[in-house]
């Protein structure tokens, strides 16, 4: 038992947070107004090889483990929570491309992303049924060597701007097994996205991406067909312990502004911070907070050393972002007036949490996971 | 005992609720875009006698119980929780105006404001002290007959379109005593504004007010000199119970349209509504918003009876805005990726309901009070 | 609306709450020790009227009104909640009969109830699947005129020392309409008794009874043969709302006890109500009681006006008891080590109360029917 | 960081999860009837070392870490919650000794409570002004070589069976320096002890202690005079989170029962597990379960690594006796009827968890140690 990291990690922790307050943390709030990815976000973040960690060496990339990515999503969260989605995603990405993908596949793609020339995105959800994978419509059709893809998804984060993206399409019957994925580039002319007016993570963004026949090369197919779902879409719980440590760094960071707050503010004559009516609640979310923290390591670590982690992944999942709204409601509430308004980020950070409570699997989803676990597959269908 | 509104109350409810959905609810989010305060919208709220509901019919108002302008509130609050703000602002300044001013002020003051021709304001917090009347710093200068005022406002609700406002001023020693009220027109080269960017609410907005030398005569004097904070202010415990109506009613509507949603969405098959994980949540929210509901009426009730409702009108403060929170945060996670976006008003509504978990007191204050009538003033000072 | 009751009914609880403090709280814990029902309480009752609230006059009874036993249930509860139980399964078998028994069965049967001259019970519980009616097995078989019941029936509240009982019982096919009601009389060598050892209500107890073969002549039949479910079970949704308002009669004590201690207790040189980490969960506590009290008496006013209460009913079932678990705990906190030990009777009252947020039905069946009354019958089956 | 345990750890958890259920769990309810120490619950516990985990082994102990001293008591838990007092008091009493008293002081006090011969206790508590140090009032009068102690000491845990006590009695001045520390025999004359009848943990017992001028040598006297506060008390934060594991350890063990229950029963034709509103509410506890163990071992972790570690102590105590609660109480319903008869042994868990809400230092207290920890001495006083 161990409650620490090691020195290079804690010295990786230390610069993260540096680079969170001075870089990123200036543009946090201005992104949000601009509500579209920034350039120069992606180049800083892949000079800090933030978006190549989970990508191996030979790629390009940091050859991180889970638990110092989870570690960056929650120092990136402290200075820009958006910062840490293209942790997330390029993460997940790399993971699968990884494991999936030919090794000549994975030269040509993955460097790219760990140089952020390249953003990469997902496209799964579908208009009507979510992420259910016996119900995917979107069409590949045999075309030459390669496919012409037709349908639409949603709800694609960085949508607006992503480059690249892992496409699902049914290239044979019904069911997951018909399911293939491709490796496509979105600059296309068979390609219109249209953006979302979102609550939040206005800087990154979500998109449906309309695709109306869009030629892909045999090479773009990652696996084999049919492995779509079944293979290439599993093992990736842990990415949801990445989630709950960027909304717990988003927490964390709000909680520690509100606590200076306290010690500055005064009403009727003393600092706010010295009435328990204030103190206290900040003290409970700290506590939270701490518990919270520990599981989703905990996920990250059973990953790193190949332990079944599908439990803490999905307590992380549903416990991390809610808390973290929570939390961060409170410190607005101590913040009162300047809270609200955008002289204090709290307010923003709650808009963009929120988006993480609902995006990749519901808090109903990840209870029914625990409870199927818990129970036995038979108890929880 | 009886918990039905009388036949002409319930007829006047249905109307707000087809005025609001019809009316007022199409631009509930433009108006949110636009950031700014719609003229038409004062003028629909005046058409419908909303913006004089507490003004005495001889003035040209409803002269409406505690009760219905708490109705009129939650019904607005349904189509556009902003516009509640002038019904709340204005129901205020009225009940202060008719209980201080004299008749030729009440008559010269009060029939624009029910129609809908100026809009007015309260301009009493400052910074650093918030409503501490104690260590209110804004001068009222003798000047001629009358006064100059000098000094900043912050925080001021509608501060960048209010015509009008009843000013908070010192023209006294230290303390409340020597405090008093002014009915002042805005529209002058002395009073500069600037706006708050805030989370929400931003139809209706906030500003800083400075005051530099701004003449006001001496027919402004509301109430006597010295009488601003000790009569003026006081006896209004009542709005914090509309308020809390006004969330209730934001509230109730989202929960309308998540069980609508859960009816119409399906998920593995069903619709959502038949899960348990869904349904159950919004069981609970329903009844605790009944259980808030019947407390802010119970307070308003007691206020049209003259019965003390200090108590009431705390809880429904502290508690009305955090449930109604709550319980639009379950419905957008009902609404799941759709409730993110501006296709649903749920957001928004979330942005703008915690606006009043803030205003016109916070939580602390409120319990502080709670306590304070349950233990004695001794005990909670 | 008229959030007050009548002249009479205040004075009837000024009554009641002089005679739950003088008569009943003296041994509100002693009885708990005795673990069985003490014959005096139910003459002391039956002095008050307590146990013919809901027996028309004509048979010796009050005949009072919903909302006046609601109130009866409360304040009883504040003096000895075991003594509540009392008026709730009184109130609840005169209901029954008097809506389904003949003028002369009535004659008979109710009288000795009003008196306190007998106790009565439900008998409808039966091991392995609770209250499904369509599961029932206790049979009773044609004997000459009339039946002979044999089965086990459990979980019955009063169980040990009941005189009489309602039982229900399976003379036709499967499913609820094969199951008719009869009137009994248990002390009967055909019927053995075994009592459980609660965690709380020992006063009223709970037991199992074994019918083997009790003869029960054709007058004992309620309602036609076939009846027992369908009329006899139906239409008593409203005591749901009375064993709501006595846990929150047992919570509100508790409550009033918690503040005086807080003015009384000293730490740290001051009175702990001074720290507003002691007295704000009892504001907030105060706060939601309002909240659940008025949901409770709305239900019973509604039946009072014979409108649709079920759903008030279930919000009452399920919120009451679970809030008035959380406040006593809370207050039992207040007292600290005081509150632990039987000095104080909080323990008990905490340990009492949880009996109601399980027996009656469970919270799940309470959101079920809320959420069946919101989404419609289809969306919660 | 490691989540895991040692070989030896995990060994030694098994180890003792086998003997809890075995040889503690069988008598855990009917101690409680009993409502005394059992001594063979003394010398089985003693036989696995656990009386003595936190003394030398050169003293006749284990020498346990203080992560293992909280396994202990997390384990024992599960089979007796009540037996989990006995590694609490020992533990904490051979710290202090271990630390304060003399190697020949250790030689004769230690071994006898390693081996269970005797049952220690602390006696620090007064009547009226709780562990307020500054007030305390028990008198160490000096008499020949030794002293004479005079004064009540009250709500001492094991009070009724201890046979030794560390008593703390005003040797000197006023304040906590005029404190000092006895090795004391209770079995005297000079001792008279009353029972508490508490809400539970029956089986270990409150109790006051009345010292009617009981002689002590001078050999008793435990580190010099007037350090009984200041060196002797101090440094016992982590003895909170052993305290919390306890209260865990009785939570997981109900929602293992609860998770088996809701397997096996059905209702409505499906075991209840099935049903969402029963099977979430579990996961749910389950998560808050899993971070608040985490929360508990980093402190116990600190002690070890001699890292600071009040902070996390203050938020096992607060947090891990809640939440216990809370989840037990959620066990006990989803038992219903069940749950509320000694059937089950949940409700006693749930009256047992309680007494640690409040033992060695309220959630008041807790959250002011977090508060003044994270905002600065100057504003949590």
């Amino acid at each position: 038992m161990d409650f620490t990291f090691t020195g290079d990690e804690d010295a990786y922790r230390q610069e993260l947070r540096r680079f969170a307050a001075k870089v990123l943390a200036p543009h946090y709030q201005s992104d949000d107004k601009a509500a579209k990815l920034r350039p120069q976000l992606v180049a800083d973040l892949a000079s800090m090889g933030l978006t190549g960690l989970r990508i191996p060496e030979r790629h390009g990339g940091q050859e991180a483990s889970a638990v110092v990515a989870g570690m960056a999503a929650e120092e990136v969260a402290r200075g820009d929570f958006n910062a840490a989605y293209l942790i997330i995603v390029s993460a997940l990405v790399s993971d699968i491309l990884t494991r999936n993908a030919t090794e000549e596949q994975q030269a040509a793609w993955l460097p790219p992303i760990a140089s952020g020339e390249v953003v990469p995105a997902f496209c799964i959800t579908e208009p009507g049924h979510g992420t259910d994978a016996a119900k995917l419509e979107m069409k590949a059709e045999p075309d030459g060597d390669g496919w012409r893809l037709t349908g639409e998804k949603t709800s694609i984060t960085l949508g607006m701007s992503a480059d690249v993206a892992l496409v699902l399409s049914r290239t044979g019957g019904p069911g997951a097994r018909g399911v293939s994925a491709f490796w496509v580039e979105l600059d296309d002319a068979h390609v219109s996205r249209a953006a979302f007016d979102d609550l939040g993570s206005r800087a990154i963004g979500r998109a449906s991406l309309h695709f109306d026949g869009l030629p892909v090369p045999k090479e773009a197919l990652v696996g084999g067909e049919g492995q779509g779902f079944v293979s290439v879409m599993q093992g990736f719980d842990y990415s949801r312990a990445i989630i709950g440590l960027a909304c717990l760094g988003a927490a964390q960071v709000s909680l520690d502004e509100a606590l200076q707050w306290s010690r500055d503010r005064e009403a009727f004559g003393s600092p706010i911070g010295t009435f328990q009516g204030v103190a206290f609640p900040l003290a409970e979310q700290a506590t939270y907070l701490r518990g919270a923290r520990h599981v989703c390591y905990e996920a990250l670590w059973r990953k790193d050393n190949d332990v079944e982690h599908s439990t803490e992944a999905a307590m992380a999942k549903f416990w991390a972002p809610k808390l973290a709204a929570e939390t961060i409601h409170q410190c607005l509430l101590t913040f009162g007036h300047l809270g609200y308004s955008s002289e204090s980020p709290v307010g923003q950070r709650l808009r963009d949490v929120i988006g993480l409570e609902i995006g990749d699997g519901t808090a109903q989803v990840s209870k029914l996971v625990i409870a199927r676990n818990l129970l036995g597959r038979a108890y929880a269908p």
